[in-house]
């Protein structure tokens, strides 16, 4: 989730609306075209060079879903996206703009959302990665843009190619809502990676607590927090969605409404992990007070017993003319009895105290 | 309360709506299904094999109670309820997703109702255990769902039993609120046993704090916003049940404000909670600082009394041949003077500075 | 404010609802009724062994104050009750549940009202103490409900004997409005008495901060904590009334109104104070550490100055045959010169330092 | 902003409603009374020394405005309000609580709204004061209330005397309208005062942070909180106000919209403030953890240079009849090369571990 | 952001609603009056010395930009601009007043917008200016305010000078958005500023914190709560444009819902780093508390080790005549190696307890 913020932010600027520039980081690739034409009956599946030579007929009974990866170069796509569908130059604008919070918006003919695909990279180190992913759906046809090949839909085409579940029977809304419902459910498996590192932290900052902690609770930390930055407009896009009234949610409604209740949970728990991270650092101070307290009461403790006695020696060690105690036969042994005797006291006024 | 997460969240990825999978930890048992029919006059009990034989009359006066414990191995089951009564795919998909948030949902036939019941386990260490409940009713049945044998049931199906209170008079609504509210009311007992734990550690805090406190403070956290992430969702369950105009509800909508009430008591409660273990950790860190702070100020008051009297004893324990002072008479016994006085003087101006 | 908490949440575990149960301490006491008549011309006041003997007319231009003082036993006046002026079971079973949060519900005929009577004792140092009183009114009668004798009505009482005012005068509701305006005039007493407290911590923890005010306003948080529990639910019986628009509520709306802008007030003095008492507790660590940072100043200096002093003493103290400073005539002198010199550096080195 | 708070609160405990108590410290003054009557071409000021002498005529195109200055005494002045103008004793009363919470109410015939006027006393340390003013307002009318000679209001008044701007050609709501932007415009002055401490404290807390500077963030705190319980009932004042749809409203509301910017744009300054303070206090503890860093660096690098060092010259200082060393040639100055090593390699070990 | 608040909040307190005070500092300057007239075919752009010399016609197909720069000496020009376009005194007055909140407010015949235009001043230090701009469009004219010269609008001015987009071909209402879209988008450089800020105090907090980062975190703070203060209301101008229902808005709601969508994404940002801001000073107190730990077990390490050596050194430097152990071959050896066996000890002990 961590990359650096050059110029992100800054690209769109000066440009009039409607100005179709990719700012994401997978540039110079041509946008792989593929087309899934299904009904109940029938399917076809073709990659395209250009959008040219999709034979798309709007008030069939056949649904269509055109799967786009890769976003630069594609000028071409969306003028033909514009021409076939009657899309808004602004929302092929963001669909090009991979920076974009998650939204839902409603038009007369189609529906368009914008999510963040997430995925847990253990391996490189990286942690939580993110790909827009861009949902158009009209009537009887799905358009999904990708930044990059991979993601959460294998299993979906798997289901159209072999006519598993009822994807085939139903409308191009149910093909949204698989898709938008593959990508809610993909979350689960990134919060069950963060959930056990949060697991781990707090086991070790009470079992044994070292600074490198504070570094990984605070990542841990902004991990959540561009986390949530996800999740909470994405929770408002399902509540739009489930209860929007169009005629391309309708009858999907109540799918939606499932997916909702995913958002839901998923903040909760985002929630309950951020409040336990919270409580992490709080619980490394107390712990490192803990070890100063410890290190000062031995500190405390010598420094106590031995500095009064090296002072008895130090005034024995003396080189007066005159000091009586040292001709004494049994000035030493008296002296180290005394000495013995202030230690032991002062022994008993720290067990009295509790300092060890 | 506190389980490996480990695979708890990723189950469902991957599959279809509808899909009917388990996620809980109870496998491989066979459902037991008890079916309670009753009216004013009659009342009836049987354990069925299969739903079966389960003689079901929709819109007679006798109401009926199908009580299912055990969730794995239930697909023959459910199918039969889709058959009876006409429950979505989607709703049956929900009750065997055991990890699922409280939530209630109308449907034009029936009411669906998703809670968390809550047991305080004392003896074994573990804590507040939760187990999902679900109940569906209609104008004359309801169905629960457990995972595992013992409930907080057993007063309801008594008082069935013998005919008491107004349960055998009322419809099926009457007894879905007995069983949310003896739901319900079971969370008093759980904050029972939390807010003893609060007040004993604000006293073992104040009285004899020690390091031990800490993790027991961030567990009682934990267990605290847990708890929150169930009671929360349970009260937005309960305000959407007594202010609907299902016939579902109507009739029993008294009761149901009743529960709700109790909800909203249980929030305070917990909010409470939450506030006094917050400020619990603060106060430990003031004694724990103020603890240091008694440390040091012996460390100090003994160094700086000895030291410079340990200074002045070398001083006098250097081999110099032309030191005048070791050859007075009185010489020892001023010096000794001397440190005296200097010790006095520190001692008074540690009384001053009001350091003991 | 402070109980034992003990079997306070569980009584009504397992109960059916209802089930007229009293849940507070003050058991085994008959209650004491009284009633008051009165129109503008006439008044009566008698104390009844049992609510058989009120001559209760519903309909007349009398108004009627029924005054219960104890919970206990009270089934059979419950009943009559329940008869006399058909108040739901539901109803009562919260007026006996003395541990109820303060709410307000609109009946056809009647208004059911749960406030928090406090008191704060200071003598016996319980501080902020709590009684419940509930209230049911119709349109010509007013029932109080409370647990033990003493309460702020006398005034109202006398009011009422000696026809001062406009009580005897106006309806059932002007009653209900002075009752309860009563109840929360004296929330200011308390908050009166919180707020001394909050002032007097604020003074000795900037001027002479002690360990014993961090458990002194531990207990000021929670005290509070628990204030704001009644306060807030009281606000919103208070709104739900002024802006009802019952028949037992419109002609004393302004009244009620009135009594509104107390809670809104009250609810800012609490939440002003809780804020304070809140910053105490980052105010007396700032203390605790300028207090620890001077105890380190002293000894810094102390070892720092007298350190390296007792090095070289320590050095001339040794028993080498050959150091030719211990034969020089003026050795001895010049080390104490030395010795001048170096502390005086030190101390300029710490006035620079602005160590004191 | 502070006073004692003894009794302030308590006062009207036990009073009827409509009780006209004078809560504030300004007792025994008879009230001044100034009536301002205008109309675009006449004016008159008169100080009355009694209501009776005003002749008021309620419908004429005459703007009336009655300045009351002193509110113990008045009794008989409110009685002829009451007959003049119709005013419920209820508002009577809240004028005479001047501790009262800013609002707003309409009636059927007037307007009343109760305001806090603020003023910064710099020169005798007390900070903001506060004073209570009431507006009543009809169609041609303006009462106003306050307990204090010295307002605000000067420039208003001046205004009327000269027919400067609109005033005189406007009816009453625009007269009210300009008292209360006049209070509110004050309300700057006092922030630009409190801002000014703010940015002194910034300063102190970085470049010099003593003690001190915690009771001063402290009371600043306060003063903030304080300031914000006047603020936050006048934003909702104004919010009443602009939006009502009351004859005595609508002609002037583009004019009270005005003002609630300013409010909303005084809370907006009040919220940074309160947040700039909170943040000093942990700037503070940095400081003086920071500090207490240094102090103990000292303090370690002498004890662990001389510590050492001194205990090589007690080996030597030792009394042992077979010592080799002590009898070599070179054994003093071999010692105390060994002591500039060691002196060396802690010196180059702090240095490595940038201790300074 | 940082400038002397001297004055600024006090300058309008005393004056008339509708004085037209410029209360910027920008004085003294004479506006610069340039106007944009163009439709589909044609384009002119003239500097005007008075805006008489502006020939308007209101309801043509023309649309008039009129950009004014420096708002000192402007109240020709703004009684001209009354009669022209019939703008209200108190939105003129608010032109002039430069601190105002930014805001949006409907009026028959035109709209009118307060924002602020943010740019970040890297070289002198300074970092995020801001200055006011102001909006007022009817059906075919938009007006422009603006303190000083430069601005963000170039862009513009050239689409429209080379007919670029479809600037030529719009109304009013998509210049007016081309405006604001121009201005919100120049926040998104300000964020990227502050973002590289965030990362660099986190990185330097983490691996090397020094004490100079508090006051850099605390400034870094306070911009940003500033910052907050302007786009919190920008928020809220823009979702009050984009769902107006005015005829100088419905045309282009759909782009102005598009800014809407970069103003909640600002939002969304500035919260993330002030949450990371927050949490970045408790890191460094963490970091702190390490640090302090660090060098507390060092000296403690160092005083443990060799106190009790020295002492034992002291014994043996004591001057009694009877100490046997002094005349023995093999006391000074054996004396040495009981050193070196407690040496060994402590520095066991150390490792044991992991202090290094
Ligand atoms: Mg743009
Ligand atoms: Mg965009
Ligand atoms: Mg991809
Ligand atoms: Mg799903
Ligand atoms: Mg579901
Ligand atoms: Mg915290
Ligand atoms: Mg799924
Ligand atoms: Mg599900
Ligand atoms: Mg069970
Ligand atoms: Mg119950
Ligand atoms: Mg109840
Ligand atoms: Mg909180
Ligand atoms: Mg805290
Ligand atoms: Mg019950
Ligand atoms: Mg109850
Ligand atoms: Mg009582
Ligand atoms: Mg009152
Ligand atoms: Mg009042
Ligand atoms: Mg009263
Ligand atoms: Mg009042
Ligand atoms: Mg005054
Ligand atoms: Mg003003
Ligand atoms: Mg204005
Ligand atoms: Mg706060
Ligand atoms: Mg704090
Ligand atoms: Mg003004
Ligand atoms: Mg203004
Ligand atoms: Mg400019
Ligand atoms: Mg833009
Ligand atoms: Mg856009
Ligand atoms: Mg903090």
């Amino acid at each position: 989730m961590r990359k650096k913020r050059k110029g992100k932010l800054t690209q769109k600027i000066g440009t009039p609306p409607g100005t179709l520039i990719y700012t994401g980081d997978n540039k110079d690739v041509k946008p792989r075209i593929r087309v899934f034409e299904f009904d109940e009956e029938s399917y076809k599946e073709k990659e395209l060079s250009s959008l040219d030579d999709w034979d798309f007929s709007p008030d069939s009974g056949t649904v269509y879903w055109v799967d786009v990866v890769g976003l630069s170069d594609s000028e071409e796509l969306f003028r033909k996206l514009r021409d076939l569908c009657g899309i808004h130059l602004l929302v092929l604008e963001d669909v090009l703009n991979v920076n974009h919070r998650p939204k839902a918006e409603y038009f007369d003919d189609y529906i368009f959302v914008i999510l963040k695909m997430l995925t847990y990279a253990d391996d490189n180190g990286v942690g939580v990665e993110s790909e827009q992913v861009s949902l158009i759906w009209g009537s009887n046809y799905v358009v999904t843009f990708q930044e990059r090949e991979g993601d959460v839909f294998e299993g979906i085409r798997d289901r159209i190619r072999n006519n598993k579940g009822i994807v085939r029977k139903e409308k191009a809304c149910y093909l949204a809502y698989l898709l938008i419902d593959s990508v809610v459910d993909n979350y689960f498996a990134v919060l069950e990676k963060l959930g056990e590192r949060v697991e781990e932290f707090e086991e070790l900052v009470i079992t044994d607590p070292s600074y490198e902690i504070v570094g990984n609770i605070h990542n841990l930390k902004r991990e959540l927090i561009e986390l949530r930055k996800s999740i909470w407009p994405l929770r408002e896009v399902l509540g739009v969605l489930y209860k929007g009234d169009s005629d391309m949610i309708k009858p999907c409604a109540v799918y939606f409404r499932d997916v909702y209740d995913h958002t839901v949970e998923i903040i909760d728990i985002v929630e309950t992990y951020r409040e336990m991270a919270s409580g992490l650092l709080d619980v490394f101070l107390s712990s490192l007070s803990n070890k100063m307290n410890e290190v000062m009461k031995v500190l405390t403790m010598i420094a106590t017993i031995f500095i009064p006695l090296t002072f008895i020696a130090g005034i024995y060690g003396m080189n007066f003319k005159y000091m009586p105690e040292l001709d004494w036969k049994w000035g030493y042994p008296l002296v180290l009895i005394v000495m013995v005797f202030i230690s032991i006291c002062m022994v008993l006024y720290f067990k009295r105290k509790r300092w060890f």
